[in-house]
């Protein structure tokens, strides 16, 4: 059974408040098909692909909130996407704003196996932001607000026989920058982890001494180490540029388990980027300096889960 | 009430096994004599620096095995170091191999206050290597055969007034690679870890894919990111060079609370590296990004505790 697959990020560029949905997914599918072009059999598109990334704004109406949200995946303004992977044969990692029959709403991520199969689903469990705008900013970060907190843990699902049923997991977002994700997947023994993010390329919380070029830093370093501490592959990818006057970050990575990136956009546009990645290069680190069973020390842990918040010393 | 530090990072070359202890002592004291000359209060010395890195040797008799051991700290074979240090009124962070009163043996450091006061003690957690001799090895990796777990927990504690009261942590060579233990000095408002290791430039457990580079890469990544994460600057300092024929990384930095390293050694020998900590530099980390009582999401990290190793799904 091989377990090298070839894999895609499929960074996309602003999606304007104006962009019909419809134009965003022409510009989606552009990018599946680029990816299968070159071989790759999992596209990783960014967080909340299929609009603006709207928590910035404070949004007065459920009518006008709901317009970003999707009721059902695929849907009728999905649907073309997912027929056009199945058709292609090729898997994807997409986020969406996902709205319950029962009204909950969370940003999710699914994966999508390479006859359509829904392999694995996740909600994000590190909102940032706040709930309340803050008074005076020309941009919000809203989450808090507009979703729930993730509900379903950090499940780890295997991918198909022909993908050489890799474990794989999914995090979005600010979710990279919590090592304890990280480590919840790496307890199930992933190989791959799939991630999809919108970052300001400022400080979106007010700060002043956070550079575009900083903040791309830490995503990237975040990605890199929790990787190599996982002993994990991990593919991280940007919705990047200007979104109507308010920037974001690119800088979509793919990383191996020894926390190397092996490639890496360069731009803030649309941009695919590829590599064959080898499930069994994770061996090495799970077998050896990464072995939990050998060397991890949980009754030193607790506060991990005992505590929430910081407590220093008197 | 200053909030900044100047401290230094004493990077030691090699201790050959037929090194007397009185000349290793004298090293260690002129690095201490340079990093103060050049301003630095707080200066963090390697794992194990008084002796070799013994665990790499098969060492048959509790008599021998003595010799690399400090009964009390300081001690006739330490006491020297401690005395200047107090003179010059530097603090110290320094490794040692603690064998107590009780006969247990463990891999242990200290920090110094400028007074000479012990102001916390940490006996190291994650023990790499393991209790048996891997056959036909030249050098093994026996911490596990020498050394008992560490009983302490990760304490944080208090730097003098002088310093600003800095909240402190310690974590010990292979620690530095364990989320889990930054993470609990983090809960601990922790501005400021100080680190010491010794790591093979090459992997000890017999694998051939990891180059001195690639080694000295997963070192600094790891601290870099912890260091991130956990919104705390950090001084990770090696014992570095050739030691009877096998091999030590080098690589000693400091790290700021964004990943960002601001100071490096460039050699494989005694260098002292320096750096002007403030302390406050921290808040921004602490009170946005990673505000642990707004963001972190406790409920869902239960295997991190409830789990030693991994268990993949079927």
């Amino acid at each position: 059974m091989s377990r090298i697959l070839r894999i895609a990020g499929a960074q996309m560029g602003p999606n304007q408040k104006a962009d019909s949905r419809k134009a965003i997914l022409e510009r989606m599918i552009a990018l599946l098909e680029q990816a299968a072009g070159q071989g790759a059999r999992l596209v990783v598109f960014p967080e909340l692909p299929f609009t603006t990334f709207f928590p910035r704004w404070l949004i007065e109406t459920t009518q006008e909130l709901d317009t970003y949200f999707e009721r059902e995946l695929p849907g009728p303004n999905t649907a073309a996407l997912f027929d056009r992977a199945r058709e292609l044969g090729v898997g994807m990692y997409v986020g969406y704003a996902e709205l319950t029959p029962q009204g909950q709403r969370f940003n999710s991520a699914v994966t999508v196996g390479p006859d359509g199969t829904i392999l694995g689903k996740y909600r994000k469990i590190h909102l940032p932001g706040t709930v309340e705008p803050r008074p005076g900013d020309r941009f919000q970060q809203l989450e808090k607000r507009y979703f729930e907190y993730g509900d379903m843990g950090f499940p780890a699902f295997r991918g198909p026989e022909s993908w050489g049923r890799p474990v794989l997991g999914m995090l979005i977002c600010n979710d990279r920058r919590w090592p304890e994700g990280w480590r919840v997947y790496g307890l199930q023994g992933v190989e791959l982890m799939l991630i999809g993010y919108n970052s300001a390329a400022y400080d979106p919380m007010g700060g002043t001494t956070e550079s575009a070029e900083l903040r791309t830093f830490h995503s990237t370093l975040a990605v890199q180490a929790n990787a190599y501490m996982n002993a994990t592959w991990a593919v991280s990818v940007a919705k990047a540029g200007n979104e109507d006057g308010s920037g974001l970050i690119g800088g979509s990575v793919i990383v191996d388990p020894n926390g190397v990136v092996v490639a890496q956009a360069t731009s803030l546009g649309d941009e695919v980027i590829v590599a064959d990645v080898d499930f069994d290069a994770c061996r090495q680190g799970k077998e050896k300096m990464f072995n939990f069973a050998a060397h991890r020390r949980p009754q030193w842990y607790r506060p991990i889960i005992d505590q929430v918040g910081a407590v220093p010393p008197p």
